[in-house]
Parts: structure tokens; C-alpha cells; sequence
């Protein structure tokens, strides 16, 4: 077994004493890199997602060019849509289309339970590879769609304004509703196992499309089912990571799903919800993506403000609230990675 | 001056007592009305909002189609970019555009500060036309966008997902942004005045990009111009209603603007926004828009739990939590209708 050099993020995500607060963002290994550009020209993205040697690669230019404290390996949560049946195609500046969109419980009885070790191999051999050449400089985070999100994704086709026919699809067939995401949940469960297995030192369920949710909702068609996967993914002590962006209410719920750490948007002060639900979790956030957009004055005084509003002491995982955005300076993220290293050890 | 028959509305705005709580729902006299499409099909929907005979007849549609409680006046929040001076264009199925937008101070000077009376008299005549033939039937609500949403499209050019240029906007160039929210407020405040003039017996401030930022940027650059303009609105009685989509946090600093109703989007829980703020402002709001597209039981149990969460006694305007869709089916929207005039009896 590898030791972790830098051991911040597992520390912090644990609540344990660190010197300063580590920090990472959502899509590092991402489009904003001229880098990660140059390898993106020469194949598409989903082969980048399949060919373990370009996914290492692209997952480990943040740790080496911008200094970030935790990798995340490169790869997309539709990965598990389309092993278990689904065609999938990502569309240049238009996003991920998924073919025949799910509408009934008989295309649901032809979708298959994925086995992650056949199935999605390429994401464990990535995940392995990358772990051999990070070599425990810092650890490695591995991620998967969360059941509501990824159905979402299936019952839509794609991304969606109004999420017409995914209310559609929970309002008038619930039961079909049901039996996806439990089909689902059992795949994330088996691909997460999988993925620490392989190497990932921390797990982060994303659920992108938990707020357009309402309370109610979000408890019975989400939160039960990310709350199932929890309880029955095989870990030591590697930490889940959960992010519904845009979930302000059902906070405390959250809390006790069994998670170790929250991730949260841009819209919540961090210290409130450090109020109520820090006791139990450790928080991951919550710097708005685009005020890598601003001058440095204000990207220094807006990291000390999140850094301030959670407080002293340890339980808090630097990031943005939602993914960097593809037309970000590099320079500036450097910049805010350097100024949280910097000023936060005034926090510990 | 005329005397409004059924005046639930204005009364729970107050938080008088009622003896069933008032309905009316955003975008109601919409798409999803086939009378509605019928004028649709013979105009545009720029030549709609501008011939006030076409504005008032589709404002009153949902009035005596499905009976809900107050009429909002046909009409579109860009009225306003457009008479500072920009172009603009409804693109079927894409949205708005503004064309040429602000990117910059040289273009700030050269916006004008409107005239109501002059710049948009066709709606002005158009509340008044409807006003006279409503006759006192049902309240007559008048709005417009909040300074922060008018930036947004004005800036943003139209619709936008990641809203990069504004947020590049107010970063970098924040002098020239509150210049801009100066002027667009100072348009607001005296287009909302004009409407009361000409007969509006409420006003809707329409914050519909509020929930893009974070809590303090929506202070800087939203609240504070709210704030503002209702201080400056000419009014006797005239409720003003606050509709900040998203905006989750600041609800205490929200019910402080001097705002008589909050509305709140679907992902409230209205029982628990009630206990924080209820003794300040009343509520509007906040059944999820999709359930619409739910079997008529659903609808019902929904409504029930809205009423069940705001609980006993007034103070509450049912709505939904954001437009009616324009592929729901119009027996849909009355059957509601008529839950909630016969269901929230029992809470009065």
C-alpha cells in the first residue's frame, strides 16, 4: 500500500487536525487547461474516458500544474447509463445525448445490471494506473452520477430546461420510477466498491439535478436511494463525498445519510450550515466558479471570505461550489490554490 | 374608481382575513391555452405585448377559462431594455435576444433613462383597457424584472447557462454595473408607479436570476436596488410582491425590503419559511409547476400538503413555484383551481 504524502484532503474530510485546508475544484482535469486542450485535439472525449493511459494522464496535469491537493480521476458519470445498455454520445458545445431516451418499464426490463469489473474495467484500470503514477503525492478521488441525476440523464435523453418528461416519468409511473433507480443504485454501490478497490482513496456522488427538487421529492426519489448506496459501498475508511447542488433545504438530511463530507454550491454561507450540520459532517465548498473570472484582489478577498465564514478549525474541504468553467485563466487558479495554502493555515 | 368584486387576493397580500385562500399562477395567460394559441398564431408575441386590445384579451383568458383569483397584466419584462434603448427580438423556441449587448460604460451613455408615459404607453394603455374590462372582477397585478435580471439579459445578450459575461461584468467592472443598476432601477421604479396609475392593484418584481449569486453578491447587486424601488413606488394601498427565484438564503433580509408578499419557487417549504419570516410579509407560492403534468390525484394530495405546510389562517397566496408550462393540459390548471378554492376553506 502506497502512503499518502499529503494526506490533507483524507484528513480534513475525516474532521481530523490538519495545518491548513486542503483544496481541490470540481472538473480540474478540464478544458480550461491548454494542456489538457492538446491532448483533447487528438481524440474524443469519451475515448479519453476509455483509454487509461490519456485519463491518467489528464487527471494528474492539476497535481502537477496547478499544485492541488487531491486528484480526481478524469472520466464522465454517463459512463454508467451506457454500460448498462444505453447509447451514448457527447455533442460538441451541446453536451451528452443519450438515444431512446427510458420512458417505460419494459425499455427499463432490457437495461442491464452492470458488473463494474467487466463492464467498466476501463475506469478501474484508469483508476489503478493513475494510482501508480501519483505515487502518493496526493490522494485520488473517484466519482459516480447519483441515482436521481443519472435517470434524470436516461429519461431525458440529455440536459433539459424544464426536466419536463423526468416529472413526467415520476409523476405518472412511479413505480417504474422506483425500479430504475433501485437498478441504478445498485450499480453506483458495485462501481464505487469497485473504484476504492482499484485504488481510490475517497468516493464523491454527484447529484447534479437534486434541486429542482422539492423537499418531499428529493427525500423520496434521491436521498433514500443515495442514503442505500452509502450503506453498501465496501470501504475501510474512505471517505463519500456527497454534492447536490442546489439542495439547500434537506441540509440536515444529508447530514445523516451516512456521508462523511457535503459538498455545497455557491449560494449557502458556509459558516450557517457549519452551524447546523458541521457536528456531523465535514464540509466541501463553496467559492462561486466564476470569481475565478475577477481580478486577484477579489479572488484573494473572496477565498478569506469562504475561509472566514467557515471558521477556525478543521471539517473543511476547499473547492468551488460547481465546476470550473472551460474559459478560466489557468493563472488565476493557481493564484486562489496559492492564497488558500497560504492563508488558511491563519485557520488552523 | 371601480370596486374589486373578488378581493381575496389583495386581502391575503395584506394578511387580512379570508374565508379561502386566493390562486393565481405565473404565466397563466400563456401557451398552454389553446385560446391563448389562437391569438398567438395570428401575431407575434412583441406585436401582443404592444397592441393593448390583443394584451387585455389573453390577460383576462385565464380570468373566465379556469377562475383563478387575480389577472396579470400580458406583458414581458424586456419592455424595458428595449425602451433604454436596445433591440429586441423573440426568437420562437430560443428565447429573447438583445442585440449589441453592454459590455461597457461608452454603451451605459448611451441607454436612456425612460419616460413611462411616452416609452411605454402601449402597456400602460394596455393595464388600463383591461382594467375597465375586468370591470372589478378580479384584481389587476402589474410587474416588471428587477434591476439585477434586466442587467442579466442586458448584459448576457438572452438566456445563458454558466452566465459568464455578467459575472465578468459586475467582477471587473463593478462601478460601471451599479451605474447601470442605477438607471435600471430609477426605469423600474417609475414604470411600476405609471402601472398603479393606470390601474394595477398590485406590482410583481420579477428576480428571476436572483438565485445565481451568492448571498452577498445578491445584496450588492440585487437586494439593495429592490429595496430601492419599492421605497420609491407611488402607491396608496397596492401590495408589492417580491419574486426572487432560487434565492433561498437572505429571506429575512428579503421580507425587510418593504415588500408585502415573498414568492417562494418550489424547493421552500413554506411551513418553515412561514415560522422565519411569516410575521413580516405574506407568502406566495410555491406548488412544483411539473405537478401539472401529475393524475389528478397527485394534484390534489400536492395542494393539500402546500396548504397543509403554510397552515392556518392568512397571509398566503397559492401559485406555483415558477411559470405554468406550456405543454401542461389546461383541465389540469382549473382542477387545481378548484382544489384549492374548495380544499383551503378548511384553513380559514
Amino acid at each position: 500500500m502506497t502512503i499518502i504524502k499529503n494526506d490533507l484532503f483524507l484528513r480534513a474530510c475525516k474532521r481530523l487536525q490538519v495545518d491548513r485546508t486542503p483544496i481541490w475544484v470540481m472538473r480540474q482535469a478540464g478544458r480550461y487547461l491548454p494542456e489538457y486542450r492538446a491532448v483533447r485535439e487528438k481524440y474524443d472525449f469519451i475515448t479519453m474516458c476509455k483509454t487509461p493511459e490519456l485519463a491518467a494522464e489528464v487527471t494528474i496535469q492539476p497535481v502537477e500544474l496547478i499544485g492541488i491537493d487531491a486528484a480526481i480521476i478524469f472520466s464522465d458519470i454517463l459512463v454508467i447509463p451506457e454500460a448498462m445498455g444505453m447509447k451514448l454520445e457527447m455533442i460538441e458545445s451541446k453536451g451528452p445525448k443519450l438515444f431512446d431516451p427510458i420512458r417505460n418499464i419494459d425499455q427499463i426490463k432490457q437495461l442491464k445490471q452492470i458488473d463494474p469489473y467487466k463492464d467498466l474495467k476501463y475506469v478501474l484500470d484508469a483508476v489503478a494506473m493513475t494510482k501508480d503514477q501519483l505515487n502518493g503525492r496526493v490522494p485520488l478521488i473517484g466519482f459516480a452520477g447519483s441515482p436521481w441525476t443519472l435517470m434524470t440523464y436516461m429519461v431525458e435523453g440529455g440536459g433539459s430546461k424544464n426536466f419536463s418528461e423526468i416529472k413526467k416519468f415520476i409523476y405518472n409511473q412511479p413505480e417504474a420510477a422506483h425500479k430504475l433507480l433501485d437498478m441504478i443504485s445498485d450499480s453506483v454501490a458495485d462501481y464505487l466498491s469497485a473504484k476504492i478497490e482499484s485504488g481510490a482513496n475517497a468516493v464523491q456522488i454527484f447529484d447534479t439535478w437534486g434541486g429542482i427538487l422539492s423537499p418531499s421529492d428529493f427525500e423520496e426519489f434521491s436521498l433514500n436511494y443515495i442514503t442505500k448506496i452509502i450503506s453498501k459501498i465496501k470501504r475501510e475508511d474512505e471517505p463519500v463525498i456527497v454534492f447536490a447542488k442546489g439542495v439547500h433545504y434537506n441540509l440536515s438530511e444529508l447530514a445523516n445519510s451516512g456521508a462523511d463530507v457535503i459538498g455545497l454550491d455557491w449560494t449557502m454561507t458556509l459558516g450557517d450550515v457549519r452551524k447546523s450540520i458541521g457536528d456531523k459532517v465535514a464540509l466541501q465548498g463553496n467559492l462561486d466558479p466564476t470569481i475565478l473570472y475577477a481580478p486577484k484582489e477579489k479572488i484573494k478577498a473572496e477565498a478569506i471570505r469562504v475561509m472566514k465564514s467557515f471558521g477556525k478549525g478543521t471539517g473543511h474541504v476547499f473547492n468551488l461550489g460547481h465546476g470550473i468553467l472551460p474559459d478560466v485563466n489557468p493563472e488565476n487558479l493557481k493564484y486562489l490554490v496559492d492564497v488558500v495554502k497560504e492563508e488558511s493555515k491563519l485557520f488552523h
